[in-house]
C-alpha cells in the first residue's frame, strides 16, 4: 500500500504498464454504506481476479485502516488522500465549481492522467455524471453522452443493454442514433455479442406509432447499421426489455430511468411476495427449506447487485456508477463490469468507431469497413 | 336472450331502469382469443353479481350459438347484431371513418345511448380511444382524455393507479394536472380512498431535477388539493409505482405505457424463472406440491388478469379496455370494474368534479366545496 495526494504522480502507474495488470481507480466515499462496504468490495474481486490493482480515493487515515487490514488487498492498492466526499444531496452544478479535493474528482483524475484505465463510483449519479464530463470531456463527436445499464433478459447471454438510463433527460433523433452505435459497442465488448440487435423503445411495434422525433431516429438507426456493425430490429415496446427479440434497447434518460427504476421495483415487489408466501405456513416453510436451492438459484438470476454497475458512454473514458445502496457484492459487481472492459480495450475501441462519424451521418455508399469496436 | 340491431332500441333499457340493476356493453369482438373467450367471462361475472345484465355486440348468429347455450347468462343478454370487426392492425383513422356497424362501434353507442352505464371491449386501444372520442365526446373543460390502469402495491388496497398509460403520447402540465384529479376520483371510486395521495412521476425526486413541464405541472396539481380532495406527495420515480407512498401516480402517455408494459414484462419474466427453479430438481419439484396454497396465494397477488381494465377518463361515459390477449378470468375482471364503477356512480360524480374547474385553474380563494367524487 503507498500513499499518494490528490495531485501526486502515481506509484500505480508502473502497475498499470506492467504486463496483464488492469487499474481501476476507486471512489471509497459518497455510497450509502460508507467506505468499508467498499473495502470489502475491492476484496472479494482481488481475490477473484489476480491481474487487477487499485487506485483508492478517500480520506487517506480511514481509508488505511480499512485496507491495512486485508493483507492480500493492502499489497495491490494506491491510495490518495481526498478528504472531501460529495454527498447524495449535492447538486450536480456545486460539485463542478467545488468539486476539487473531493474523492470522485480525485477518482475521475487518475483516469484523465492515464493512470487507471476506469473510474468506479457509488456516490451521486449527476455529480459523477458532471465531473466525469467537465475532467474527461466528451469525445470528439459526440454530442450527449449516455448511461448505459444492464437488464436480465431471456437472452442466452443473460442481459440485454439499455441505455440512456438517466445522463441527460432529453435526446434528440441524432442522439439516439449515436446511443444505437455506443450501445451496440458496449454489447460487443462487454456481452461478446458479435452483431448485436438494437430496437428503438416505443408505445407500440407499428411503425406509424408514437413521437415524431422516433420516426426520424429510426431512419437513422436504420442508416447506421453497416458502420455501426449492429442489426435495427426497429420498435420496441417495455415487455420487450427482458425480452429476447433484441440485444439493445435505445431511449431517451427520462424514459430509460423510469423504465429502469420501474423494473427494479417490480422485481422486488415480486420478490418480498414471494418470501411472503413462504413464511406463511409450516408447510410452506418446510417446502422453502426443500426448495433452498433452487430458490437460491432464482434470486441469483434476479438479484440486481449482480447488474449493478451503469456505465457511462461516450467519454474520454470509462466510468462505471455503482448503486448509492450497493453492498460488498454489487461493488464487486460494477467492480467486475470496470476490468471486463478495461480488459478488452473497450474505450479505444469505442473511440475509433465514433471517430468515422456519428450513425447514419454519411451514405451507405461511403461506409467503410473500420475496426470492430 | 332478445335480439337487436345496432340501431335498434333496446329492450335491455327497461332492464337498466329497474331495481338495481347495472348493464354494461359489451363488445364480443376484436380480442385476439375471439368472442368464445369473451362470453366465458360475462359467465363468470354473471354468476358472481346477480344484479348484472349486457347488451353483447357482434355477429348475431355467432354470439347466439355461445350464448344460447348458457342458459343462466342468455336470460340476462340483449344481442346487438354488429357484423363488422376491428382488427389489432387497423389504424384508428381508418376506424373513425368507416367503423360503424362494428361491435365497437355499436358497443360504445349503446352508452352514448345511455341504455348502458359503461363499455367493456377487449379490441384495438388506439381504435378504442379514437371511437369513444368521437362517439362519447370529452367531458366539458377535459384536454385530454386518459387511460388509467391498476398496479399491484404494497398499500392496503393491494393496488395503485397510474394515468395516463396510452391515451396520448404528450401531456402539457395542465393536462397533467387534470390527470391528477381524475385519477384521484377514480380512485375514491374504484378503490374506496377518502383523500388519495397523488404522485408525479420523474427521474428524482428533487425538487430541481427533470424536465421543466413538470416542475409547472407539480405547482398546477399542489394547488389543485382542495378543489380535487387529493393530498400532493411531489415527485415520485419508478419504484415507487408499486410502492406504499402514493395511491395514484401522474405521468405522460408515452412514459405510463412504457413503465406499465416493463413492469408487466418483469414480473411475467420473474414468474417464469420461478417455475424453472421448481423444474429443477426432484426435490423441487416436491417442495413445489408442498408449497402448491402458498405459490398459488402469491400467483394470485401478481396475476395482470386481475387488474385487467385500462379505465379511459375524461369522456362523456366510462370505457374500460381489457387487454387484447385476456381470458376469461381476464374478462370477467375487466367486467367487474366496469360495474363497480357504474354502481357507484363514478362517471356523475367525475363530471361533476370537472365541472367545477381544472385543477389549479382557480385561485384558493375562489375553492368552493363541491360534492366529492
Amino acid at each position: 500500500m503507498t500513499i499518494g495526494d490528490a495531485s501526486g504522480r502515481p506509484a500505480a502507474a508502473r502497475t498499470a504498464a506492467s504486463g496483464g495488470n488492469v487499474v481501476i481507480s476507486v471512489d471509497a466515499m459518497g455510497g450509502d454504506r460508507g467506505p468499508a462496504v467498499v473495502v470489502a468490495g475491492m476484496a472479494e474481486s482481488a481475490a477473484k481476479n489476480p491481474d487487477l490493482r487499485f487506485i483508492v480515493h478517500g480520506p487517506a487515515a480511514e481509508l488505511q485502516r480499512l485496507i491495512g487490514r486485508r493483507r492480500d488487498l493492502a499489497d495491490r492498492c494506491d491510495l490518495r488522500d481526498a478528504p472531501g466526499v460529495v454527498t447524495m444531496q449535492d447538486k450536480p452544478s456545486q460539485v463542478m465549481r467545488k468539486g476539487e479535493g473531493t474523492s470522485m474528482w480525485s477518482a475521475i483524475d487518475s483516469v484523465r492522467a492515464g493512470e487507471a484505465t476506469a473510474c468506479v463510483s457509488c456516490g451521486n449519479t449527476g455529480a459523477l455524471m458532471a465531473l466525469s464530463m467537465i475532467r474527461l470531456r466528451k469525445l470528439p463527436g459526440i454530442n450527449r453522452p449516455a448511461i448505459a445499464c444492464l437488464w436480465p433478459s431471456r437472452n442466452p447471454q443473460g442481459f440485454n443493454v439499455m441505455l440512456d438510463v438517466g445522463a441527460d433527460i432529453r435526446a434528440d433523433a441524432p442522439d439516439l442514433a449515436q446511443y444505437a452505435m455506443m450501445g451496440a459497442s458496449y454489447a460487443r465488448n462487454g456481452l461478446g455479442l458479435e452483431r448485436p440487435r438494437v430496437g428503438l423503445l416505443n408505445v407500440g411495434t407499428e411503425e406509424h406509432k408514437g413521437r415524431p422525433e422516433l420516426k426520424l431516429a429510426a431512419e437513422l438507426i436504420e442508416a447506421g447499421t453497416s458502420l455501426g456493425s449492429y442489426d435495427f430490429v426497429g420498435f420496441v415496446e417495455g415487455g420487450d426489455l427482458p425480452g429476447a427479440r433484441v440485444d439493445v434497447i435505445v431511449t431517451d434518460g427520462f424514459t430509460g430511468n423510469v423504465a429502469l427504476k420501474t423494473g427494479e421495483g417490480t422485481a422486488k415487489l415480486v420478490g418480498d411476495f414471494l418470501k411472503e408466501a413462504f413464511a406463511n405456513s409450516v408447510m410452506s416453510k418446510f417446502a422453502a427449506v426443500l426448495a433452498m436451492t433452487s430458490l437460491k438459484r432464482l434470486q441469483k438470476r434476479i438479484d440486481p447487485r449482480r447488474v449493478n454497475g451503469g456505465v457511462f458512454l461516450g467519454l474520454n473514458g470509462t466510468v462505471v456508477k455503482s448503486h448509492g445502496s450497493a453492498d460488498a457484492t454489487g461493488v464487486s459487481a460494477a467492480i467486475k463490469l470496470a476490468f471486463q472492459l478495461a480488459r478488452s480495450g473497450f474505450q479505444e475501441r469505442l473511440a475509433a468507431r465514433v471517430a468515422q462519424g456519428p450513425a447514419g451521418d454519411m451514405p451507405a455508399a461511403q461506409v467503410r469497413p473500420g475496426p470492430v469496436a
